[in-house]
């Protein structure tokens, strides 16, 4: 399936097409607004939406539940503060990208940027240039008021604070996760370095193929979720689950992106900090930064947040947080975060290790560091990624912050570069000559 | 059980002995930092709570969750918004008034206002004169910047809502249910008025006995857990249920202190306003008044916020929901709400109603209009009241607004009127000499 989607993007690249051939509404009438789920009240049964049945995130459902998440689930809340007032960006407006064009990857026929965004079911994207915002816009059901499912770029957030650890001498990366967490000892995380937990060169038995349906990953979601029934002498909760995957391999050699290492660098920095993800991100950043909106975590039955994919935040937050990381730590004259965890993220990682995986033949050349993924081009550029076409990309070189949120019916990123990753590089070349 | 309550605290009026007699932890030795419920990575199985089993709302493990519903349920946001800022108190503090006694109702001795609020298991206290905060106070799991479940508060809201819709012309008190809810024609509430739904006259078969296990507002709250399974053709949520009710009685002659009334009266606002409880009560109030933290409602599995219990709020916007309602629907130079709306509720209701039913004994004198609890005293106060101690105060002859936030393991308001209805009242005394 994801071949022919490529193959689809390649020969086409027109919303039309892609919808024409796999059936799928396009933006603008899988948009919230149209399908009206769980509107009326009560909503009629067949608009209603349940996380225990799936069937909230199935698309184009989960172009309506991507903001609403809060309502499917329990969550902790991780909240602004009230120290600092909503600190304003400068705006500066700048009409010219939405007319950009560029050449999808493998494709004949260039697009505009304005028909990428339609294409990729893009709910929300902002660009900061050297701090100002020069494009915003809101699609779907988004709103500048509202918070978005985040998915997969948690997982960075989660590397932020592991790396502000590590940087403060207090999670030390050549240590074995079983040293930290007792409970994983005999698992197939136990022997693992805390470095190759923050890179996931792990080598566990675990699949993440989220087209395949018996695949792992769908058995660590389920002992996530909050909203089903767990039977007794089965997972409670992520941290019932992760013990009891085994080691398939050797670690530390080929890059292998599994959420499950997301949730152990979770655990460690609960462990070595005394405090969830959620209260050490609103700690260490949320409350610091003069953040509009709330953020928030899903949690599990435990109360454990899901670092690996559970935070959901607002598109100029996430902007904040991206030009700190550009600005080495720094937010309004005050160092949020150790300028030492964010260059040993631009470090990079071993790009043998993410040669040798499935992703190596797509994004040649790239690694992955502290769960972050490193484009290791000539302007220094790196990413978070989640599932659906969420992304932060931090172009250094460019001065340049992009925010994406969106609702693809194509979970993998891989599926949705060729319309996106060449976007980003072109607003990075005109902004270079700005 | 509820008598010998009563009688314990005429005798004594000591927390000690109360829970000597009781084997109920005092206030102190039941606050969340001793009982430690939900800590640890993940938390010991023993110290784990669940809406899905109801151990979360159990006494002592009610005093941490009041602060953390979320956490355990769906909810949906009611935002405070960003057109303004947070506005800020004038504060002078009186420490006098910790000193201030009085004597409970039946007994013998005097208490201190300060002990009062340990013998209630008091989480918040802030009393307002003249729209200045002379008192504030933090206990248990409580901080400025928490949230803590309202319980039958919400109903106020609802009310609050109904009365604005009604001010505005677009709800027809004279109007039978039945004619705005189809669904609801052929109940118990089908015949009811508008009127005796904002009043609870209605007359359904339908307990609210909270210490009988039977009791159907247990049935009204498990159709609206969405952390429990709903077998197909069992209700799948509040607007499944009460279509069941049947009637008992005429209507309109006594007072029935019922959950499910102020749910209908939540599903009229809705189908009036075409919003919700939740996004109407955002748009009218929340998001105009300078609220320094978002609130948010308990939802059940249809998405539809509990209007008879579910709304989470803090100690400070409650406080300022209370001085606009103080200042006939004023805040800071604006008419939040319309006076017309605020007077009706003052008219107060039916006391041969009030009179006529269980409350009538206890609290002799009083009437309930559109949803408030009105004292009848020569000082005009109303309240709202929530099981486990909830309060907002209203006395407009000694200008003063009190909130209380509690966690108290008795749930009904009638067990703990004893410490705080005098209480309250020794404080208007003080102020209206000041």
């Amino acid at each position: 399936m994801r071949k022919g989607i490529i193959t689809l993007i390649i020969a086409t690249l027109t919303s039309a097409a892609i919808n024409a051939q796999e059936s799928l509404p396009d933006a603008q009438s899988s948009a919230p607004i149209k399908t009206q789920y769980m509107k009326g009240f009560p909503p009629p049964p067949e608009k209603r939406l349940s996380a225990a049945d799936g069937s909230f995130f199935k698309f184009p459902a989960l172009r309506y539940s991507v903001v609403h998440m809060r309502e499917f689930m329990p969550t902790v809340n991780v909240p602004r503060g009230n120290s600092h007032p909503p600190c304003d960006f400068r705006r500066a407006i700048d009409e010219n990208i939405d007319t950009l064009t560029f050449r999808p990857t493998g494709a004949t026929e260039p697009v505009t940027w304005a028909q990428s965004l339609a294409l990729n079911y893009t709910d929300g994207m902002l660009i900061l240039h050297r701090g100002t915002i020069v494009y915003e816009k809101y699609f779907g059901e988004l709103t500048p008021e509202s918070v978005h499912a985040l998915m997969s770029v948690t997982k960075s957030f989660t590397g932020i604070l592991a790396s502000v650890l590590v940087a403060e001498g207090k999670l030390d990366t050549t240590k074995l996760v079983g040293e930290y967490i007792p409970q994983l000892a005999r698992s197939g995380f136990g022997d693992a370095t805390v470095r190759e937990i923050m890179d996931m060169t792990t080598a566990i038995k675990y699949s993440e193929d989220y087209n395949d349906p018996n695949a792992d990953v769908w058995k660590f979601s389920a002992a996530g979720n909050a909203m089903i029934t767990h039977p007794e002498g089965t997972p409670q909760g992520f941290y019932d689950y992760l013990p009891t995957v085994v080691k398939e391999g050797e670690h530390g050699n080929i890059f292998g992106y599994r959420t499950a290492n997301a949730e152990v660098l979770g655990w460690l920095v609960a462990t070595v900090s005394g405090k969830s993800v959620a209260t050490l991100l609103d700690e260490l950043i949320w409350s610091k930064m003069g953040m509009e909106q709330d953020a928030y975590y899903q949690i599990d039955a435990l109360g454990t947040p899901f670092a690996g994919g559970g935070l959901n935040a607002s598109l100029r937050d996430l902007a904040r947080v991206g030009e700190m990381m550009r600005r080495g730590g720094l937010w309004q004259g005050q160092q949020i975060i150790p300028r030492k965890a964010i260059e040993d993220i631009l470090k990079g990682g071993s790009k043998e290790a993410f040669a040798a995986s499935i992703y190596g033949k797509r994004l040649k050349g790239w690694s992955y560091r502290n769960m972050w993924w490193i484009t290791e081009n000539e302007n220094g550029a790196y990413m978070a990624r989640g599932v659906h076409g969420q992304a932060i990309y931090i172009d250094p070189a460019a001065q340049m912050v992009i925010v994406r949120l969106a609702s693809s019916p194509h979970s993998s990123n891989l599926e949705l570069d060729a319309t996106s990753l060449p976007a980003y590089e072109a607003v990075s070349r005109y902004l270079l000559q700005k």
